[in-house]
């Protein structure tokens, strides 16, 4: 995870005892979560080092970060639940994956505040499965993908819907509408990423609930795809996708306004919650 | 400009007698020109100190990078002249700014080959003017927008034609595809931005000529609608569009291939030429 406290940004281990500050104990080695998965042969065994460590912070005492707060590559993929497909005006599966590219400074910690931008009121919640990425690499086999996966996280691909209509870079990177979080769980510990529950609450009323097994490309297939066009490297996100439920094809639509909560809940993973506010 | 020695990456200042190596003058301060511009105020002085220094290596000497090779943001413009609207299929002029964003391990500097996907044999050139942002801001006003701009450089925008059909994202971000150079001409040198002439050869012939007076969506626009969605920092780069005469609306397409060498011209600030190879 990511987090900051009084002193400043840091990382480290999410506990039920509370978080064990790797910053802080590995003296600024690695910088943050993507460097320590860019070295995780070395992280590995100081890792192990502190198996028995007491915690350095309450949970509750840290401001938490997006996961990967300098992710060089995050990249989303529309319409990728036949659910989600339906309700955008009941459009065929795409032929391939619909990408698409935000900026880290788009992203948001769990309990950060989704702003809703000065020029828009249709901002709009995507509850998502993101893939964080490990092991680097190119055109990377379906059947080999997982190995590159280092974890995943909740991910809510906030969206501004009428500028989105401009263009999809336009209505997906608009500043601090993204939150990701609020911990990377190791891939070890999810053992089958296809049979997750994904659950977005709003205001704590259930919008959108989908099996992660729904998706039209699956994980093997994204890092496949993506990674024949680019390399994928430690810290790059995959968002999955959202399953249907969006404010956008509701009837009135739902959209967020300041003072709304929402909640992106995937099983084995953990809840990202974030307050919607107006903008900075 | 960014460049690699024997001793590594490094950036300076390109004059008329070669290269002033300013990542050994300033003892690695800065970092590279993205710092640079971050830090302006401190680097005018010591630029100034330089006024009469004699250059540290010969431009033939040193390998080119492209001139913000960590350029946290790269947003790309489509369909931006009337005349490549016009031949792509004769659509009208978009009605906001087809904005997308391009990684920044697909640049390339001056000389280093665009590299041919594997998976692809419709790789175009897309002759452009690049616009680097030296201060940074968020909601800045048309008016007020030029005060942002640290300079210019050409862009060649390659773009993998049949992935582009499965989205904009993809075929515009395959790796090593998107030479950006030779170097960055600084504003005060610039006094007209919009009556520069754009040239594009291939194999030394003339395939794209316009005047960017002809931008549809000019400069400073660009500026406010993309600092509208997000903050724009120093270093990032606004490619503003390509005129017509690309590879793909030729009958037969013109398509990229090994051995070819795109040029692409922009008056006032230079010529930017890469050669084509297969992926590496």
């Amino acid at each position: 995870m990511s987090f900051a406290t009084a002193r400043g940004p840091s990382f480290g281990l999410a506990t039920d005892q509370g978080v064990l500050d790797l910053g802080r104990r590995f003296g600024g080695r690695f910088g943050g979560v993507r460097g320590m998965l860019a070295g995780w042969k070395e992280a590995l065994p100081l890792l192990q080092d502190l198996a028995r460590a007491p915690p350095d912070h309450a949970l509750a005492e840290v401001e938490f970060l997006p996961v990967v707060p300098d992710a060089a590559k995050i990249i989303g993929i529309g319409l990728n639940y036949r659910s989600h497909v339906g309700e955008a005006a009941g459009r065929a599966p795409p032929e391939f994956p619909r990408v698409f590219s935000r900026w880290n400074d788009t992203l948001l910690g769990h309990g950060q505040p989704m702003r809703r931008p000065l020029v828009s009121a249709h901002l709009d919640f995507e509850g998502e499965l993101a893939v964080i990425i490990g092991k680097p690499g190119r055109h990377i086999p379906a059947a080999r993908a997982m190995e590159h996966v280092a974890g995943y996280a909740c991910f809510n691909d906030g969206s501004v819907r009428d500028w989105q209509k401009h263009t999809t870079t336009s209505g997906k990177n608009f500043h601090a509408t993204g939150p990701l979080g609020p911990w990377m769980v190791t891939a070890d510990e999810i053992p089958d990423p296809t049979a997750l529950t994904l659950t977005t609450r709003l205001n704590g009323e259930q919008v959108q609930r989908a099996s992660t097994g729904e998706l039209i490309y699956d994980i093997p297939f994204l890092i496949e795809y993506i990674s024949t066009i680019t390399p994928l490297a430690p810290g790059d996100v995959i968002a999955t996708g959202t399953p249907e439920g969006v404010a956008l094809h509701r009837d009135p639509p739902l959209w967020l306004k300041p003072g709304d909560v929402v909640e992106v809940e995937v099983s084995g993973i953990g809840t990202l919650r974030n307050p919607v506010a107006e903008e900075a």
